[in-house]
């Protein structure tokens, strides 16, 4: 007991939040590292590699729009978006964290897929021949997934942490998930296309617990910038709808070819669409004179999406992904009306974006949708070759049948929760030493501390209807003077 | 006329803007309503659902990629793209409005492309075999086209309807749709791939005549509001710049296989640059001083992909496609100069976006030239099949010739005007009806009617070059005694 | 002398910023004689033409995803993207030129992509047999790249120069373009997919040597609009990241169907994440307090992707691709610090976006590691096909060997620096003409004068929390009352 009020006094000294020696070594270190192991390990596979032309006439493969570059492609792209784009402007919601939001979230993610390309290449796609790692378009975009479990869980811990507290979540993060999805996928046999499980559900447990063991007690001495402004809420629209449009390719990037990714991209597309309107009746139903609230339609359109992930290749039907995303457009929005100020006040979990609601209880929502319907499936709905292609029936998981697939997924669906929850308090401990460069309580969400801010909007000289630039110049005077006096 | 009277007064009692009741009703009663229909109705057809392995095997197929899923879904992302970020963002010119424009623009697009997957799919395909509608990629390309058409009508009533009101307007304006849409391509066997008829004429004159039907003669207490600031117009670009880039994709989304994909992706992308020379050129000259006004800048760039969408896949010829672009950004841009004014003064329409210069005018002129071109199409020009492919000369349209056909596009032109205009006016009378929470003459263009808004962006603390935190909370609270003492 | 003198005082008068005569003519006429070169020179070549479905069956082509179009349509939309969107956004970090960044982008890409459609046509393919030009989709990608690199140019004068001028340097700009391009490529025979050479060297000394013509020595007068405030930077992010993230679509877009486009993408997205990483360790490391500063986030994170253009489609070796992203990193980012500032003080080349870091630099590095790695091609690694397919070992230049290949590639990116620095100087003489209706040194980087520009974003009346819009309006009107007695 001791000891760990020693190890708390320790983390609780002052703050420093100078970041100009471990930034820059976290990011050099890192990424030499990583450039030699990609030396040693990573290779092209065959289909990205020069010898694909004798390749395709060994393979008697009759065009080259067979390579998977062009099933996989335009998904990518998507995806890429989403990792970038999205998870990035998704976050600039708060007034003045909009240059960490996008910038942190830019730099671990392009460290994250690096390392995502080892650890996953090093646990699934170790050539047993030469003891290198093939990589193609399909490793690009499962890295990208990787990456998205470490951006749900930058959500959790948005304005809190130091960039190289970031870092250092994004590597054991990845490595985690590496672990967790080779359990899940490979030894369980367990089908995750949109990974409910494998990325939602661990990446926001994950980022919960460490922002359970980060817990800050003083953190309302920030509370003047934990808000938005009108157009920080504009730009987190961008992130929204740019995760909310591309999430079809997120479902069937790497879905079977042909009927998988067809009917991956419909579903997707369906339990979003039902999402956004439960999302606002709930949203308008929560306020006393019937407003909405953009944090609602912000994160919780999207929880469909999420929660179809899983489920998204198997024969769900149309109708089946309309309730799943009416389900969770109420859960979700729900959750930040009660859930969210509940595990604040009680739980001491604070959870900035509110992934609780986003990707934590969707996902599972996700992984019990996923485990139901793959015991359900038939033959006669899918057909004798559609049930094995869909669950992979293939190789030593030949004799498995549906019902079996259903508990396998339930299992799934643990191991997940396991890794998340358990991975996140160690991680959460380690962030918890007081050499990393966070901020203090009374100065979160400022991006202050890290970046180099221009000039206040203010002053920005008033514009004039005439082109008389003496008075132009006159006007900025006197609005500095009265700055000036103001002080 | 003394009915009329009262009905008029009826609907101008005071307005009560508060749609905690109806808003949530319409989300829920509405989405419950569309899944159970999709239950009965909707499953997935032979490409995305599990037994394409079989179907593949039986219609000798010979891989995977020559599933339309590969043809059509690049397509289908960018339109998805111009739906939400496109017309969303298009919209949130207004200074106050950003939050209605790119939130209702998601909330009835979301609902509206559910309904066009039933209202389209009874429509035009119905399996007579087991009474089910089989959807696919094309469908849900399909269901967005719908969707832009209602998205259309929303910018000549921007800033003057609730949410409940577009809902309705959504509702009706999809089933319209799909009555032109099928009386159109399917009955008068016009071809219309960028749908300059289906698509822009009809929405656009049902908009206006919706407008119309709703005239507000006081609107001009909310002048403060109605306009841009600064921020708001960049924000707008997105969604101009997402529309133009992504037009060719929407004009070729639906078309042929092969060359009339090629072909129409190439026409949309050359009338569209065009459009930008003559639409600068115009606005520079309309002004005393030459300067650029953003309005033209924002919309007439586009008028090009609207007026070329008929015609897009046919053999327009490329500089064809620039002398359509050419014209059209004059038109355009001298349609919001001089008769957008003319038609809120004299015609009694208000038009918040200048649909009729975006849309209407552009979307007629497509129209025609898609008449003039069909009837002017040769086997010179076309070779035989393409002339069969282009215009779908097949089944009991085998005999038909280019120039009868030209004469079904100008019916097709003259069905979609009527049936906007018939349409908008019956519904416009429906919305007149005090029931549906609209904002009164002076507080049009205002997000806080229906919004929970964020603090204003003045309470920012200012941003100090030191990290002395105690001034910067002084700072805060003189800012605050400031405000304090001008009011 | 005295000539050069009397030159000078010539183009020195008095500005006059009116471009009301001299830009609608530029575009009307330039657009009219555009339409007319389309009518004489420019069809659609076989894959876009209605002949298709003959040609198809002539040449035993087997389905139509093997039309030209599926291979490259979802990377020319991703590079649409990058041209209006990236490059327009990238430049609206300025606090009061967003409008003309990314309006007079669209404008000058708008007429550079028609204009390159001819010159790169009459160049490269135009029809011996029947002297047109047949374009098709890899000819609207190669459009694109051509007006890059004007765009990238815009960048080095951003905010000193008229629309007009704007449009007179694009005009020369593509047609030295489609020259240098035609000498490297065809007459050369080096390679350059992702266009180091061709687009990034040429554009960015192309732009240097403008500026540098049109140095203006009392620039600082309009010190108070060269600098961003916090919403322009957060826009500008959004360029950052479209550029960033369809990068590899960039470089991959035209390279060889199959192994080619694969191996480029990855290349490009490998690239560019490692350059994210030293990126940051360099702009922490380079102030006092370790904080980023959001100039070198914005461009130097794209350095890498310039850098691996020219070998994106070579065996680079994954861990090749980091290794140039890396270095390319720490060299743009040194370049801001030192460079730019030294540029502007002793060359008198002033230098708004940078362009000498993010894109003349990596662009020469991308030359450079084009040659060596060109020059170490071997069929070991290549294999036979691959070699020949890669670097295009056919026709005349059947004999070619790797080394040789080195040797040509240097002289490639000599004579994009040639003409870059050459034209620059020649197009620089030419814009210093007092006739352009450029601003004066005083008014720079101001939208003001080319744009009607919106009231104030302070007039708007601050958000209420109830709905009291008497006092609303009070509000107002202190507030105006209150800007009248600062003036």
């Amino acid at each position: 007991m001791g000891c760990r009020q020693s190890f708390r006094q320790c983390c609780d000294r002052p703050k420093n939040t100078n970041v100009r020696i471990s930034l820059p070594a976290v990011c050099f270190v890192w990424q030499i590292v990583v450039i030699i192991l990609f030396g040693i390990f990573i290779r092209y596979d065959q289909e990205s590699d020069a010898h694909w032309a004798e390749y395709r006439k060994f393979q008697n493969i009759s065009s080259d729009i067979e390579n998977d570059f062009y099933f996989r492609y335009p998904s990518f792209q998507d995806v890429h978006v989403m990792i970038f784009v999205g998870f990035g402007f998704l976050m600039t919601f708060l007034k003045r964290y909009s240059f960490s939001a996008v910038g942190f979230n830019f730099l671990i993610a392009a460290f994250g897929l690096q390392w995502a390309l080892l650890m996953q290449g090093w646990f699934q796609s170790l050539d047993p021949m030469d003891g290198k790692i093939k990589i193609s378009m399909e490793s690009l975009i499962n890295a990208d997934f990787c990456v998205a479990s470490c951006l749900i869980a930058y959500g959790a811990v948005l304005g809190k942490l130091s960039p190289v507290q970031l870092m250092v979540m994004t590597l054991f993060g990845i490595t985690l998930y590496a672990v967790d999805e080779y359990i899940i996928l490979n030894l369980i046999h367990a089908r995750d296309a949109g990974g409910s499980m494998v990325i939602h559900t661990f990446g926001a447990y994950y980022g919960l617990s460490i922002s359970w063991m980060l817990y800050r007690p003083n953190l309302d001495q920030s509370k003047r910038l934990n808000g938005s402004v009108y157009h920080s809420d504009v730009f987190a629209m961008i992130g929204t709808l740019f995760l909310w449009m591309f999430w079809p390719s997120f479902n069937s990037a790497i879905t079977d070819h042909g009927d998988g990714q067809h009917r991956a991209a419909i579903n997707t597309y369906l339990a979003l669409a039902s999402t956004v309107l439960t999302t606002v009746a709930i949203s308008s139903l929560s306020q006393k004179t019937g407003k909405l609230d953009m944090v609602h339609i912000q994160n919780s359109t999207l929880a469909g999406g999420v929660a179809v992930g899983t489920a998204a290749e198997f024969m769900l039907m149309p109708y089946g992904s309309l309730i799943i995303g009416f389900c969770c457009g109420i859960i979700s929005t729900l959750g930040y009306i009660y859930i969210t100020p509940f595990m604040e006040k009680y739980l001491k979990i604070q959870d900035t974006c509110g992934i609780h609601n986003l990707h934590a209880m969707p996902g599972v929502i996700g992984g019990i949708v996923g485990a139901v319907t793959a015991a359900a499936a038939s033959e006669g709905v899918y057909g004798k070759a559609g049930l094995i292609n869909t669950f992979d029936f293939t190789g030593k998981w030949k004799d498995m049948v549906p019902s079996r697939q259903g508990g396998h997924q339930a299992a799934g669906l643990c191991v997940a929760l396991c890794f998340g929850v358990g991975g996140g308090i160690i991680v959460g401990c380690i962030l918890r030493m007081p050499i990393w460069g966070d901020a203090p309580d009374d100065n979160c969400f400022d991006d202050e501390l890290y970046w180099e801010l221009p000039e206040d909007e203010e002053s920005i000289p008033p514009i004039l209807e005439d082109n008389n630039h003496m008075r132009n110049r006159d006007v900025t005077e006197s609005h500095f003077s009265m700055e000036q006096s103001q002080n």
